[in-house]
């Protein structure tokens, strides 16, 4: 019926997984099983739906080193694997501490004496989860769990990419009995992505503008919500005042964990015309120590280029900025190590907006350094782009990076740091242009989401006419 | 170059009006006119708004005698006209008592001791706005009003079968140049309603199924936010404890009010068994005593049908329900008289579902009344429906109303009185199913759908080490 696909390993270039997508018709009954059930799990109440939730935390306490194995394999990378099964437990704990709050209804007031409201959120029945492969594991669950604890039942479909972590998860929620229907995961490809997307009352989608421009239109042809978060090139912009030592550090790694595989890193710098040059060779002396973890996981710490595709998006900017003139200072082309894909951390200079490695989004270790004449510039610079998720700003004061962060157009700027969204979830942030569309994935605003508002209308006097003869 | 459209009188159906879609370039260029115009305005900050808004309305009422003309000339009624009126008027003050404080950012604590969270909100660019003939002022308004005040630009293209009233606002606009170039009118059918989608960064749109979902299709394409609201057949459930006389006069109005040209009227009446005949004869008795505003606008209650393709539909649904068996016991057909189109009260029984009345939106004074032998059955038939958008519950107590209110797929359910929407406004409501997409156009959310969420994360220790160096 339907053709397996495989899976390659991205450390050794050999296919060594297998999915089998379902039938379309099998993906629909999945649906219908997981929307028939979702009523009893909106009725457990919030106590019930996080005691759930924290016993399928137990469970996968049991799974960590299965979870563990199957990311490694997925990722070919062992410490970003470490701190996601860990922020992914984290922010389990997280919502449920935060839900009960958040899903308490206030009464509210009205401005006319004889109709009280009575506010109550229902939520969406079925949310459809697709997820990318840089962040398995993060990336799949960011959604899916405040979709839980607000009442939705959940399907997820993670990438085909990287799809072997799901394996201990289910494992895990077959040990609780409430959450089996509830959430579940669906394997394959775009096609399944576009079946889900067919069956379900929200699609809450994390990838690419071409692809969320397809999941975007198919959501509205249903009328559901689409919650889409897509790529970014986040700028990071050094002004003079600028703490360089702490600068070159984090843009470093803001540029390079996750071998630059994550919508937030940083993939254009900014920087200030005096401290350029000391700037960049600040960089270029600290990137220069980092290490490939190659031959094993444990040796260095950038793993491999995850997806071969993207390998080669890689080489193509990095061709196309030398053809155009720019300076690579360290690393510079993708490296193909016993059949994986790697690239070490590349400084260029000499760079500029009509270079792709200026424009489009690399996702790789790849930072390209500019200088800037005045601030002015730098802003200018910062928002010449179709991409608005987020940024960085550095300078002496607050207040100094402040009045630049104010003008920049993306929903999350760092202040003399990189990607402080990757830690602080409570700063609620829309993905400006086309980096994305729909409520803010962070804050409280993240599980509202997931519910509609319904509001009740009382007519509490005794009079036995309607409202419009005392307005008529 | 572009085609005039002439508008018909609902009244004479003479074609005594003309307007002239503008090329799409010319469009184009008042869309970047106001886009350019757009920061100045938010600088402005609320209050100098506010204050543009109610200069505006100052100006308004100098041209307060020549818009109700050309609102009775859109739409042959009087009293809804004044009523359209007086709620415009209302709703400015009202916005502008609320803005400061919906503006108002708070500052959020973090979980992380050096991470300092200053959050803001930014205003879409422009915000375009497509509105429907059945509420001409107020349709076109009501999500501008918000939008203005959250510190957008704004254009409005009202419906084409309802123009005229676009002139005097137009003027009252030159009265105050703050509003020049941030506030416009752009005159048209569907294809200028695309060609706006095109060059704005968010869209409102109140209107029918299937041009909402072009809409949101269209843009989707953009990845810009869109805002529909779209047709109802909003059900009221009659239960056996329900005070008849309250019911029969608050569904009346609910049904027959605008001659049912309203998104919120009662399409679909479910009563008790045992009230059944007691209720409908009740209502017919009531309705029975309307009359047409014919031949003058003075002389009764009900208007002609504004949208001669509307007349047609009414008929149309009328036809099925004859010829599959209900019973029509007054009202029942629609008349031509002089020119124009319209419909009395009508009262119809012997119903079921696979009567277009039951199920498709009629848009006219159409009272299609059914018993129903339990309230299981009551709440079946009330969700038995592709729209969501509200509902109205009658009981001899609150919670027994409540009960049946909980269950009904809605937003807004109204309390022993019905539409009372139309007249509270702080209750937050989604369109549910069909009915609509994206956020409430009511209470506070209302205003906050023109933002966009940014937050600003701030290193606040001194070391000069990035996070991560913590955590690893």
């Amino acid at each position: 019926m339907t053709k397996p696909i495989e899976v390659r390993n991205p450390r050794t270039g050999k296919y060594d997984y297998v999915i089998i997508p379902p039938p379309p018709k099998l993906l629909a009954q999945q649906c219908t099983r997981a929307r028939r059930a979702q009523p009893r799990w909106y009725q457990l109440g919030v106590e019930g739906r996080i005691a759930a939730l924290q016993a399928w935390k137990q469970a996968l306490l049991s799974e960590r080193d299965r979870l563990m194995e199957a990311l490694v394999n997925d990722t070919g990378r062992l410490s970003i694997s470490k701190l996601e099964i860990d922020s992914f437990f984290s922010s389990i704990d997280r919502w449920c501490g935060l839900a009960p709050d958040l899903l308490q209804e206030s009464a509210k007031n009205t401005a006319i004496p004889f109709i009280a409201l009575q506010q109550s959120s229902v939520p969406y029945s079925l949310v459809g989860v697709i997820s990318p492969w840089n962040f398995p594991l993060l990336l799949s669950t960011i959604d899916a769990i405040p979709a839980l604890l607000a009442g939705c039942a959940v399907i997820i479909k993670p990438s085909e990419i990287a799809p072997r972590f799901v394996a201990p998860l289910v494992t895990a929620i077959n040990a609780v009995p409430e959450l089996r229907d509830i959430l579940s995961f669906v394997e394959g490809a775009g096609e399944t992505g576009a079946n889900l997307i067919d069956n379900v009352d929200l699609i809450c989608f994390t990838g690419s503008i071409a692809t969320g421009r397809k999941v975007a239109e198919a959501a509205a042809k249903q009328f559901i919500p689409a919650f889409l978060e897509l790529g970014g090139k986040d700028p990071a912009i050094v002004l003079e005042s600028a703490n360089l030592e702490l600068a070159t550090s984090a843009i470093l790694w803001g540029s390079v964990v996750n071998t630059g595989q994550s919508c937030l890193s940083i993939e254009r710098i900014y920087v200030a015309e005096s401290i350029f040059e000391e700037f960049y060779h600040q960089l270029i002396a600290k990137a220069s120590r980092l290490q490939l973890a190659y031959p094993t996981v444990e040796s260095g710490e950038l793993g491999p280029i995850i997806a071969e595709k993207q390998a080669a998006i890689i080489s193509d900017h990095l061709q196309d900025a030398i053809e155009k003139g720019a300076i690579i200072h360290c690393g510079g082309k993708v490296e193909a190590l016993n059949g994986g894909w790697w690239c070490r951390p590349t400084v260029i200079t000499q760079v500029n907006h009509s270079m792709k490695v200026m424009t489009e989004e690399t996702f790789g270790p790849i930072m390209p350094v500019m200088p800037f004449p005045t601030v002015e510039e730098a802003v200018y610079l910062a928002n010449d782009s179709m991409f608005g998720l987020s940024a960085a700003v550095f300078a002496g004061s607050e207040t100094e990076a402040l009045a630049v962060a104010d003008q920049i157009d993306a929903g999350a700027i760092s202040i003399n740091d990189a990607a402080l969204t990757a830690i602080m979830h409570e700063g609620e942030k829309n993905a400006f242009k086309f980096s994305g569309m729909g409520g803010s994935r962070m804050g409280p605003a993240a599980l509202k989401r997931f519910m509609r508002k319904k509001a009740c209308l009382i007519k509490t006097n005794s009079t036995s006419d309607p409202w419009w003869f005392d307005n008529s």
